[in-house]
């Protein structure tokens, strides 16, 4: 089959693969329908050292079950599936607190011996406590909504429920990618009364102002901070969404966010050390975050993006083939694109 | 009066200073009956450049007020009040909130020209928003209890609440000085099931124990985070009281902390970055934490020491007079002493 496999920095290529098959017998094999690609395929995209193997690519997926191992008992044959960007066993004590990130069985995909969902096919392990069935058919007319609960809108979800989003508060976002208009859409579905969206491109902060973004800065750094507080009456945020993962959008998150705050983390860090623990500290901002347990938050999604009520699958600007994938790859580099879709 | 000032690492004096006197009239005058060195007091006493005006020193006192300003409602002449560590004004948004230490037109005694409290006597700026009356007299016997109401024992509930304690729940406190130890009461009296105390002082694990800590880490880094996870089922700690400050046991803190689980930070940061910002990012970890708001948590607290239910007095293993201070400060950088007491 054809998969998706990055061997170097810019170097990601549509390979002829093994076809994914069955070997634990709580296996699933999913027919990928639709896929995209993530802002954080961006990082190994712009820096991973050339491999000869290279990795597999992709972890976002909604597809139609295949096969299935001796000891699925959830799932048959013809099942259309969303598949969540970790898998977990849904039964060890993290998945009962809702953290299927941290299973204790489970891992992510396109990684660490994982297959990659930029592919025909993808092998899902653990396959009754990670893939959800769709009660639509595959040519749905939401399926670029229903895609993102695979991660994007989840992990924007996350952000807001880790930054302590309510009804009537002040929420700020920290990035204008697809994760960060995600956020947006998860403040205002959460009740935020005030959302201020962080970021400089023209087509995604309209975009944001549509999910229900209220005001707009496009400063960076200090004078971020200080437009920040201008429009919260001096206070801060008391909800801070960072949706990026650098040092300075995680500064600039801790430094906008009110006194006795919060800042939920999403984007992935790519510093060993965080900054700004000082001011944290001295203001009590809660610092929180992390892989988004997008498989415990579907139960909750899944309906308002089937009434329409919120509409993430917008985020999706293109939609490309398989065999186009390396494209879809330069696009969101060179931020020509919000987010790719992409159709094996 | 006489007061104590820091001129530079390891020199501390007591001085002849004008007398506190109210200046706003919402000032009051204190004179104080009981004071303390804080572990905070001795990062500046081990490391602070050399001055020759010096810095006053001490913000845990309980005294008698001696004078109110104009504007003072609350208070009068001859009450009995303890001094929280902040001053605040009662009033703002964050006072409103219970976040009195990031008050507007608040500070902190013993530093931006605030007075000291290891002194004869104090000015209290904000005198009605700040102190609070005690309804016993000034020889009660619980007076060593009643003074860590002004910040250590305020400082360890910090770390609990902001670790999420809660009843049946798995604590780890790292570090056995005062604040440690009174994060092992906070944590016991918020119902944690176990409490793992990381510490290598006897006297003080010795005293842990009898606070309620059902387990004891001695080991440090890497060796102590394998134990933790050895006396958790491998999962690690819900709660984490981060009572130290420093990048190691920052580092420590996470490390022990269970996937989804919460780190409250009260010891100072030494470092203008936090460590293991992944690790805390990949476990869902929540950082929280900062100056404790013990203005609030006085109320809270009183009946428990007044009714004999916790015993954080039991922290002072030594009383100096006022005229003894630079020996408090040497015992206690010596660790000699766990927390010095001062009469003026």
């Amino acid at each position: 089959m054809r998969a998706t496999v990055l061997f170097g920095a810019g170097d990601v290529r549509l390979e002829n693969v093994p076809d994914a098959r069955v070997i634990e017998p709580t296996d699933a094999v999913v027919r990928v329908t639709v896929a995209c690609v993530c802002g954080s395929d961006l990082w190994p995209y712009g820096t991973m050292t050339p491999t000869e193997r290279g990795r597999p690519m992709g972890h976002e997926a909604i597809g139609i079950v295949d096969a299935v191992g001796a000891e699925v008992r959830t799932l048959r044959r013809g099942d259309l599936v969303v598949m969540p960007f970790a898998f977990s066993d849904g039964t060890c004590a993290f998945c009962h607190d809702g953290l299927q990130t941290s299973c204790v069985q489970g891992g992510f995909f396109g990684g660490h011996g994982a297959d990659g969902a930029q592919a025909e096919a993808v092998r899902v392990p653990l396959a009754d406590g990670t893939l959800v069935p769709l009660p639509v058919g595959e040519d749905h007319a939401l399926m670029p909504s229903l895609l993102t609960l695979s991660d994007v809108m989840g992990t924007g979800h996350h952000a807001a429920v880790t930054a302590k989003v309510g009804p009537g508060k002040v929420a700020a976002v920290v990035g204008d990618g697809a994760v960060g208009l995600c956020g947006v859409i998860a403040a205002k579905r959460l009740g935020a009364e005030q959302i201020i969206i962080l970021g400089r491109h023209a087509d995604r902060i309209a975009l944001a102002s549509e999910f229900g973004a209220t005001d707009v800065v496009s400063e960076r750094g200090e004078e971020a901070v200080e437009r920040v507080r201008e429009l919260t009456g001096g206070l801060g945020a008391e909800s801070v969404l960072e949706c990026v993962g650098l040092d300075q959008s995680t500064a600039t998150a801790i430094g906008i966010a009110r006194p006795g705050g919060a800042v939920g983390r999403v984007g992935v860090p790519q510093d060993e050390v965080m900054p700004a623990s000082r001011p944290a500290f001295y203001g009590n901002i809660t610092v929180s975050g992390g892989p988004a347990p997008v498989r415990a938050y579907i139960a909750e999604l899944l309906p308002d993006v089937l009434e329409g009520r919120i509409e993430p699958g917008r985020v999706f600007d293109r939609a490309i083939a398989l065999d186009e994938v390396a494209e879809g790859y330069r696009a969101m580099a060179d931020r020509e694109s919000i987010k790719v879709m992409v159709t094996p």
